[in-house]
């Protein structure tokens, strides 16, 4: 990784559809040649994915919380884990220190659908929940 | 927002250097009028930007982070939020329920750059570390 | 809902006994329209009902306890909800965030009433008791 | 007081309009008498008034909270309750044992609205707040 | 209860092996007198019995403990009462508010008794110990 | 200290006014032998004194609180110690391990009495309490 | 023990391969006799072995954390104990008060180490875990 | 390292006065060989000393405490460091996750030392304790 993988990844992040040509610009190298660039980043693995920043709010999210879910038995926890980190409606799900559990981020149309979530990760620890109230 | 525009958000959320093209394809549209749905969407604020999903390991980051940061004085925790939020090494950052406090999400090369970090924001609140041991 | 709609509810919150008539007065309609617009308030489930604000006090009470029941299985939470809501001694009873829990408002005759509660609600969860020492 | 003062306060509490007439005849007593003894239980401070049951919800409240408010300093834990119980936002307003703190019931149209009371009852505690998710 | 009585349980309160005598001369009344209303408290029940102040570490105790038993189930509080507040190590044993628990203030000849204490009433909950430095 | 001294300290902490004749009879010993060895016994410093036990709540005690009061600096608990244990609504003031804090027992009249204690020890510390239930 | 079994510790704690003869020099002895003393020294077993400081990081060792353990019941401690004390990446393990716990000190090549590690000692009881940031 | 260093720090581990002859023999090399190793261990700062294992008790060591010392301010906590490692009573001293602490090791030899420096380490930040029941 040199200087100008370094120029592509910072102006990816800003716009991740960033044209190969504006990117080529800015660094004074031909789209292609950013183009092949970028496909190593990709398999080396630097690069794992492009993603959406949304307005959850425009989209009918009205709730979201961090939940702490302290696991019953450290043993599950990577199960909890697996269960877990895929349903839609979490955004991120981490294994942390502090008390052995997984902090959750998670967002939802309302409080019904928190507390229909929160009953149904019940079964791997006891939940503990955290609106935010800005982001 | 149509079921066309959910698909679209659908397929952009898994990748979202998808080529309008191929989203045209799959909802028997012409890539221009995808692009101009997706212009909508944009111009709506729904779709806010277009991120990286990187692999922070390989990009030297050895210490992932969470720390709740109880706010001195309630009255200053809009200024935290603002000098915090930005902060190179700050992923996410929420003013959360509970003790008046932000919850911050932040990547480091070491232990030795998390500490300067906790003495840097400790100016306007206590900070609690919780460190990442998964995800 | 319009102005007159709010001057009828703010009357009838400070005395919930007060006479159409009276209230007709103040914004300058007729008893019968007043008896009117409250019906409709009641028809929209704007109005609930009309309650006493009592001294509990002079009516034997002499322990008053916020309870935290923090439940054993969040899948259990809404049959708990359902039994202790509607328990003599309890005046409020909300599902709340942070821990998992409900948080009941309860008027006692004296402690060996509370300790009874505790026992009798322990089945669902783990209570934690703070007493009222000013209202 | 004797068992139909008893009766006349049952009946109130499940509606606080319910008339005299009403009232006398489920205890075989005249209108006059019963407007008579309620005066008196009045008198007595055992009534201290008649209130709304509303339906808040319908009234543009979305975010209803207790807020555990940690005095700086218990000396002036009296100033902070005179000053917090009347706002309007406010249901409740309790000094309750464990840490030395007031436990205030309020209820907010949004999250903004609920930020800016922490912040103006910040200058007397720290605040810890609870959202009620259901009711 | 009249002035005198109080000045004779204040006298007691100092020393209770104080002479009827000694404590009829500073109210006045002969030493019979004194004791027909020593009798009189006792037989109401205010003068529970007559106890020793003892220099603990004296008599060999190096390790006094406070622990606070969290019951595992409230309706199990009064059997683990009944069980623990008569054990000889135990100077007090009393129920209190905040979690559902026992506060016990017990002795110890050294921390070894102590540990065979706590194997002995977790049976009963969740044991919470902390040493007295200095009384 | 032989055994026949471990025998007049038990009949003494059943009762303290026991007298010197019925604890000579149970050890066969004379009532001066006795009164010369509890004579030693005080002298060296293994009595501390004789106490009555009261049945507070037929005195018009009604709150009894244990109070854990939170030092703000831990240079000057000696001083609120001092300060504290004398206060006549203290019966036993202990600094313990944990946070460095002392734990107070103490008895009030009501729970203004309580608050108003509250208040005065506030200047030391931040207290939290605990109120008995049952003793 | 006297002065020079004082000085003959202080300096082995500075260097527990100090040369004999060294130690002889600085407190005018010949090494033989130290030796005699140090023998004395490990005979009434104050001396316990001498061990090394080791710089943990330079073998590989990347995460160091404490974990308290709350046990699930006082009664396994002991085993809970005996198991985990012996275990090679544990540093230190001692019984402490406040919760009934086991406070863990111990050293692992990478967070994996450390999850494995959790794993193994949950069937005792719920781990807490703190990182050593700075040492 | 190959596995002959492996094989020397695990010897000198058990016993760091093992003569460079016996641990010649182990690995069949002469003691000069060993010798040579070593202090290649301790020139790439491998082996950092040799210290002694010392029964506390036997030297009057009564009171053993574990204490995570709050820091006031976060900026500061580096000085606290400084100041506290090396004082005599303290074993161990580490920054931790979780609420930004100091990590106290600390031997004393009782209560009254335990306070003293409790006392004088009060100034950087509030101290929490938790005295070692076995080791």
């Amino acid at each position: 990784m040199d200087d100008i993988d370094l120029k592509i990844l910072e102006m990816l992040r800003k716009n991740a559809r960033e044209s190969l040509a504006n990117i080529g610009k800015s660094v004074e190298l031909s789209a292609p040649a950013i183009g092949k660039r970028v496909k190593q980043l990709e398999e080396k693995g630097i690069i794992l994915g492009y993603s959406l920043k949304l307005n959850h709010e425009k989209l009918g999210i009205r709730t979201k919380a961090y939940i702490i879910l302290k696991i019953h038995q450290s043993s599950t926890l990577k199960t909890a884990y697996n269960q877990i980190a895929h349903l839609t409606e979490v955004q991120r799900c981490d294994r942390i220190t502090g008390d052995d559990c997984l902090c959750i981020l998670a967002f939802f149309k309302d409080n019904k659908e928190l507390i229909t979530f929160l009953e149904r990760i019940s079964q791997y620890g006891v939940p503990n929940t955290s609106i935010l109230l800005e982001s």
